[in-house]
């Protein structure tokens, strides 16, 4: 296979193949960092928007160090020689840990301890790419480093925060992304990029060295091609030495279809692929059951004044803005300070209402195999549409809803693509109970070939 | 520094050293190993005594891997660049387990758990290495490959059953080795060659991969220079993504010094050296208590008739020696073969009569701070000594005696040097409950100062 055929092809495989590949010696894993280098350089023609910052040197010694080790017979280790970006709000050693500001910060001493699992997996970390700032949005716009366009729908946002996670995928600039997901930042940009993204239960995957936006709600989790994919990346990323997961029979399996807080505003295009989606779930063999879901009523107030959100980032950013306050995109900044205004009561209030809501929805879950909704309630907005402020905090809110769910009734959701090669890019979720992660990606197996899903056509061959 | 000054300096660094030298680029992972390969070729004239394999062309990409990363700036694995030597009763891909036995066994098709978490944590894997054949002795004679010489006492045992495993460490051959302790079978030849072994809370360290000898006994632990050496290689085999353990004040600290089981027959060389250990524990401020622990009174009754081992082993064995029971030694065959008399019934029975006597260990042992006792109660026996059958019968029961203590009851135990430069290599064991291994590490490392430890002198040196 020539290195240009190769290019166009790193960008459809899932990892299981690319693995093979090197397994096999089809391929070196220095052949695929190349593609992916080669690939961003094709592509990432207005800057630095995708990747931020590109680990070329070490990525190289990751990349020798797996093909020598394979070369001379040492077993593969789980993510040997897969070229995987991360969002720059990981530390890296030697790297400024940005998150999407202007880059006022110093550079990391040492690696986050996902960094380090990731690297003793045998990953290949080829960059630290772009994000909404500090992680404060669901759109994925970037005022400091500019913004990518939709691989999928040009015109149209990426989605965020975990923007150039996503988008490095979509467009083959690496084969998987590490990205965090408070409200939905690893799910949102999956959906609009046509990509898997996985948000575990929070408390799985460690958070040293990641640098928070939330602690109550922040989770770290895969965006790749596939579930499968996720599966092994979130295997090392929680530090587990187990078998992949396989998928489940869908006969007779319960899903819950809210009918309330989650399905209204729904656009016409996201509402006819679900609908479609849930008959192709009942044709398998699955119940789907249309409910009002109590517990998603109480949410709004949850969310009220910023909630943990606003609170919890005020925490850490309250002396940077003193500092750094002018470097801030306003947008951000805005939705920070907010949190000034919360007092301790109001917050420790926060959690045990918090506590409550999340034991609800456990008691409620168990009776269900989990529970469906679309990813995002709209197609991808095109950039003219966020053009003022009102519009950027009502669609914000939108994107945001339907995944932060999960994040503020601490529970596990998946998002895969629901569209049909060539449409506008919408996903479908899968929320399980806290804990029951492994479940929830077998699952997800199952669903994944019901869906209507072209993601993995890289934008040259549409 | 020249690679012969490495050759011999090698041989008395403590890992932590070792690592620094590999930071600082004072010298490179390739260099440690050509070192230990050079010693290898230096002393191992007798044949494969000590290495029965070595893994020459892994090792060599995995040092090349440790040395391409580093040099990228990759922040350094905790074991990265250490050439560590294996017992071969751990699988390793391409390479036949055959665990001391004449070689019949099939080449394992990937790596045992402890093996991969090894590899994943940077180290340099050299080679399986000798040992009582299918573990079952503490003496350390292996007919097939034939018995290193003590290193540290010549015409003297090196103890078993991970024999290789410490020889390769005293010897300079490596910097540590992974062993395996069903009945001391680290402790032991640590003890005997001057160095550090640690038997971990069996529950703590995975064997999948790691032929046993007794399901119930087994424990996967590290042999080598130091306290602190044996914390940073616990902490991979555990899968521990923690800090190094820290030494603890003595004064005032409560130790138990059993009066019965573990003091009978010891060697005059043992008791005075033991006693002098505990006079420098005192002048330290530790309280140290000589009393009877009656729970060890019923330890012989646990043993009779082979007890697990015997029972495990037959059940592990029984088509092996109906196929191969030829190529057996036959004194570990002799040993095995008790297990076929054991009922069903006496075997739950003394899963019981265990599980009794471990929580009666673990009541008791929570008043303490710990229990010490000498390793072995006797120097080095010479070859000369083991000729007949009784002889080896008498003196293999008497070297396992006080290690076993810990397997059968459930605990973990560490076993210090504790003899002056150049005398005959005796060891000080202290035990903690179960779980509690953290704290039995950083005990140690107060311990350690105390004794009258010498192993670290490389023979030459001597």
């Amino acid at each position: 296979m020539s290195v240009h055929d190769l290019i166009r092809d790193v960008a459809r495989r899932p990892l299981s193949s690319l693995l093979s590949g090197l397994e096999s010696g089809r391929w070196q894993a220095e052949d695929l960092l190349s593609a992916c280098y080669g690939n961003a350089d094709r592509h990432d023609d207005r800057g630095n928007q995708v990747y931020t910052a590109r680990f070329e040197a070490t990525a190289r010694a990751e990349a020798e160090a797996a093909d020598g080790l394979r070369k001379a017979g040492v077993p593969m280790a789980p993510l040997s020689g897969l070229p995987i970006n991360l969002k720059a709000l990981f530390d890296v050693a030697g790297q400024v840990t940005h998150a999407g500001s202007k880059g006022w910060m110093a550079p990391a001493t040492s690696d986050a301890v996902i960094v380090q699992r990731l690297r003793r997996a045998g990953a290949v970390l080829t960059g630290h790419t772009n994000m909404t700032e500090f992680a404060y949005s669901g759109l994925g716009l970037n005022p400091h480093y500019g913004t990518p366009d939709n691989p999928l729908a040009p015109g149209r946002i990426p989605g965020g925060s975990s923007t150039g996670a996503a988008v490095a995928v979509a467009l083959g600039l690496s084969v998987a992304g590490i990205g965090t997901d408070t409200g939905g930042s690893v799910r949102i940009p999956a959906a609009l990029n046509g990509l898997v993204g996985f948000k575990p239960s929070q408390r799985r995957i460690p958070r040293d060295g990641t640098l928070p936006l939330s602690d109550s709600l922040d989770s770290i989790g895969p965006i790749a091609r596939t579930v499968d994919c996720c599966d092994r990346l979130d295997a090392v990323l929680a530090g587990e030495e187990r078998a992949l997961t396989t998928a489940l029979p869908l006969r007779g399996r319960r899903f819950a279809v809210p009918i309330n807080h989650m399905m209204s505003d729904l656009s016409p295009l996201v509402a006819l692929r679900f609908d479609a989606s849930l008959r192709r779930l009942r044709d398998a063999g699955a119940v789907v059951e249309e409910v009002r879901v109590p517990v998603l009523d109480s949410l709004p107030e949850l969310l009220a004044g910023g909630g943990f959100t606003a609170a919890e980032s005020y925490y850490v950013h309250r002396q940077w803005l003193a500092d750094h306050g002018d470097d801030y995109d306003p947008r951000v900044r805005s939705r920070i300070v907010r949190g000034a205004d919360i007092t301790a009561a109001d917050y420790l209030n926060l959690l045990e209402r918090r506590r409550v809501r999340a034991a609800e929805a456990d008691r409620w879950l168990a009776s269900y195999d989990g529970l469906l909704a679309p990813t995002v309630a709209v197609e991808p907005p095109t950039f003219a549409e966020l053009a003022d402020d009102d519009a950027y905090t009502r669609l914000n809110l939108l994107v945001l809803r339907n995944p932060t769910v999960a994040n503020l009734l601490d529970l596990c959701a998946i998002s895969l693509p629901n569209h049909e090669p060539g449409g506008l890019p919408t996903g479908l979720m899968l929320v399980g109970r806290n804990g029951h992660d492994h479940r929830l990606l077998a699952l997800a197996r199952s669903l994944e070939p019901l869906m209507g899903a072209a993601g993995s056509a890289a934008p040259g061959d549409r």
